[in-house]
């Protein structure tokens, strides 16, 4: 191993990396058939192995508004899911709680359109709480564990620090910090920035 | 003083209540002129002494879309500016810096659209630098002085600690910490919220 390797493999073990996840959309299988006439399909895949950008892409309307092309992720899932940014519910005048991604119980809903037809969730429509996905090497390296909320400082041109920021640890994850529009934009987020848990 | 007017007392000392700043236009009087055919006049006053949202509204507009219907702030300025957030600058296709008010050297321009005419503006166009207004008094009791830089903690839905804000003391102003929209977001603001400077 060369330095620049190690020095590589320490930063890893103190920083995470940042991303933000703009309004998407997750489906059933059955809500993918209604919409576009087919299962899903990949376009590109995401930092969490398996997950991927579907080529497909929706409207989303509720009672205000609606946004259209809106990203579409797979694989299909048990329950239709719009995860917005605040910003996004209030223009679509959508009153959507801070919620982590598939707890959606008690949640409003909003319509779907596609290519090929309507579908209606009744409920779905969350704000994603922000949260960091982790392997568990590096829960191991950084002393934290499934569940755990920790603080979260930002490396960015608007520095803060999240509070209450929800540690999800498994061997499906890769290490990642995941943010929606209005948390990156307040910390002035740009590609490839890091964070680090504060203890 | 009755116990409920010392509590408050009290409790001013250590607290900022939260103000969110929606996107806002400030104009010159000649602005004011070719933009309405009169100068600005008050619809209702803002949390700073003396100053005033107008019942005169804006178009603006940048290369990728344009707001209708944006707040105008009076009095007149010696200087034409538009705050946005980040989110807002996206949408017009903009590249605004994070920048205090008044600070628009280098910074890129927009078009203006009121009910009598055009104003382009060759540069003007910000995103508002988070700050905290804050009364002589106030600051002294806080111990801090004008411009300096504090943390400061939300007490907030979603909260989190802001770096890099900035403290600006006058005896024209009233105690009120300033976020753009994004930031409100981000931490989940609701109106009369509080902070609180961390030393």
């Amino acid at each position: 191993m060369n330095y620049e390797t190690i020095a590589q493999q320490v930063l890893k073990r103190i920083f995470i990396e940042l991303e933000a996840s703009g309004r998407h959309v997750h489906v059933t299988g059955q809500q993918a058939l209604a919409l576009f006439g087919h299962p899903l399909t990949p376009k590109r895949p995401l930092s969490q192995p398996g997950q991927y950008l579907a080529n497909e892409r929706v409207t989303v309307i509720g009672p205000k508004g609606e946004f259209q092309n809106v990203a579409v992720l797979g694989p299909e899932r048990p329950e239709g899911q719009v995860e917005l940014s605040m910003t996004d519910a209030r223009t679509l005048g959508i009153s959507a709680p801070v919620r982590l991604s598939g707890d959606i119980q008690d949640t409003p809903g909003a319509t779907l359109r596609g290519e090929q037809g309507e579908v209606t969730l009744l409920h779905g429509v969350i704000v994603a709480k922000r949260h960091i996905h982790m392997t568990p090497e590096d829960a191991k390296v950084m002393g934290v564990s499934d569940k755990q909320v920790v603080r979260l400082q930002t490396y960015t041109a608007r520095p803060l620090v999240f509070d209450d920021v929800v540690v999800r640890v498994s061997p499906k994850f890769e290490t990642y910090v995941h943010l929606d529009y209005d948390e990156a934009n307040a910390c002035g987020f740009q590609a490839g920035d890091l964070g680090r848990i504060l203890q």
